[in-house]
């Protein structure tokens, strides 16, 4: 059905004729055309909840860019909203949640969210499928549960997260208990994402790095690795843990079809520790400040030290939003020009 | 001459009785006495300039918590101001630049900084080393050429630090002359701190982390390791990278005496890369909000992990400002009472 399949093959460890490539945050602030859409809703969380006009910039980048996928426009903090707990985006600040969460007695009082509590996300899901006309493949996506955890007790984002690190060493048990209700409330929502029209599921797991590794294993991975268990069969699986240099092996060891990689981990190393499974990356975004040769030159050594099949092209973090918007695609045609 | 030469011995790989203990901002917001003591300046910066005040919570950690060192009160920003670039501290926000670099100009304005320019740190080392009357080394310290560079370009700090790494992008040259002014500023700065009564020198590059690995050694280890070349002959010099896990080989392989590693690195695998040089960490600051068993048991898991000899316990990052201080001596103590 699909006509550029690129991604799906590549995340499945299929053989392909070159390897594909779309920028995490690619729909978002370095187009004007999404600056443009977004100034049509009166807030960033009224923006996410409308679904035409999250199809939309999701389908901008494709347009624009030349990107091999599509990534649903949303926020990983719809979760939380759909569990009881609604957030706020501050405008050059970031999220902030009024309330957080405190105690057992808070924990309790949040639903295990399902797909129907997110119908605008479904609705934008579907409304891009068919938009889209089968271009290329759509990805869903969901933040990882410690991630969302973090946010849950940090109420904001946070250099060191130590409010929501100091629960976990003082509240391991309830720690588990939150940490399992998001579970299931992520399985139930991605679910949800591949019936409305997702073809690729991926799992940000963007506070990863503040966590030790013994940490990381027993209040992130076991979490992550459920939600492959439960969606794998369905739809394949990116796991993007930033930060979490320790872990790519153990990472590979669920049963996710892909590891996303930040910028600082080398290609070489990560072959290694990744048995076998496709790698999605991981250009460091300030590359894209640089000149067109500079680009040029890093994403071929990227591409040659990554190679053809198993992976992914993408940077190592979402797009800074004052790059330039002909930078991105540059780095777009570098990949897709690239004589294997 | 030292009462407790235990970090010295260490430091340079002797055989010791056990592990010194110190903490990174053990001079800092946990202690009362600190906050008694901060209360008597006007603001930060000022704090810093009085060698009286300096030297009174250099040693209040000695004295509260029984550490095997003190280090100097300072800040990593007197570089940039001794070179012509002064610094504000913001409460709860940390510091801004009112100017930045931006030009080949800007870069030239600046002065190559000599201790006597610091003329404030060096009295306040000299009053600290009467006063602790030989009880204890005394650490000095300065920030590492990149991290200093980043806050010079960025103006404040920054998660992703992209104006500073923009800089080295587009302007490597520039970038390389200003990093070449800081590293010999820095290095007059170190000379003078040894000769003022340091007797262990550390170097922290805080924002390690935002760099490639690649971009790490050209714009980072490169001007650290002519520091350690510069001061190593006269004092043993720590190297403390955050989140530069891939570096640990690259660190070990300069003229350091130590290696700092955060709580993500793994003990084990420190050892295999680090050449028989000291190490120095890692255990996580958030452990010390945990329970007293747990943070015993935690503790004895690190010693029994990086074992007695070229071993420097100490946490992975500093002391967070909430933590409590009995935690903190606890800590401590069971370092100093561990059965080796």
């Amino acid at each position: 059905m699909l006509k550029n399949n690129l991604l799906l093959r590549a995340a499945k460890g299929e053989e392909v004729e070159r390897a594909p490539v779309w920028l995490m945050r690619q729909a978002g602030r370095i187009l004007p055309e999404y600056r443009a859409t977004r100034a049509k809703a009166k807030n960033f969380v009224e923006f996410v909840k409308n679904p035409e006009l999250a199809a939309e910039v999701t389908i901008q980048p494709v347009d624009i860019l030349g990107v091999d996928a599509a990534i649903i426009f949303s926020d990983i903090l719809v979760i939380p909203e759909a569990m009881g707990l609604p957030y706020e985006m501050i405008e050059a600040k970031g999220p902030r949640f009024p309330n957080t969460i405190h105690t057992k007695a808070d924990i309790d009082k949040l639903k295990i969210a399902d797909a129907g509590d997110l119908d605008y996300v479904m609705k934008a899901l579907s409304l891009t499928k068919k938009n889209l006309n089968n271009r290329v493949p759509l990805i869903g996506f969901c933040g990882a549960p410690w991630t969302l955890f973090a946010y849950m007790i940090e109420g904001s984002g946070s250099k060191t997260f130590s409010k929501a690190k100091q629960f976990l060493y003082t509240h391991p048990d309830l720690s588990h208990q939150l940490l399992e209700k998001i579970t299931q409330s992520s399985i139930n929502y991605l679910k949800g994402q591949v019936i409305a029209g997702a073809n690729l599921l991926q799992i940000f797991d963007s506070w990863a790095g503040v966590l030790s590794e013994k940490m990381y294993y027993e209040f992130s991975l076991k979490y992550i690795s459920k939600i492959c268990d439960a969606l794998s069969p369905i739809a394949p699986v990116t796991v993007f843990a930033k930060d979490a240099h320790y872990a790519v092996k153990k990472i590979a060891e669920t049963s996710c079809n892909s590891i996303g990689l930040d910028w600082t981990i080398d290609p070489t190393k990560a072959r290694q520790e990744a048995g076998g499974k496709t790698l999605q990356g991981n250009a460091d975004p300030c590359l894209l400040y640089a000149d067109e040769k500079t680009i040029i030159s890093e994403t071929h050594s990227m591409l040659k030290a990554f190679g053809k099949n198993r992976y992914i092209c993408n940077l190592g973090h979402g797009l800074y939003p004052d790059i330039d918007k002909e930078k991105a695609k540059l780095f777009v045609d570098v990949v897709k020009e690239y004589k294997w």
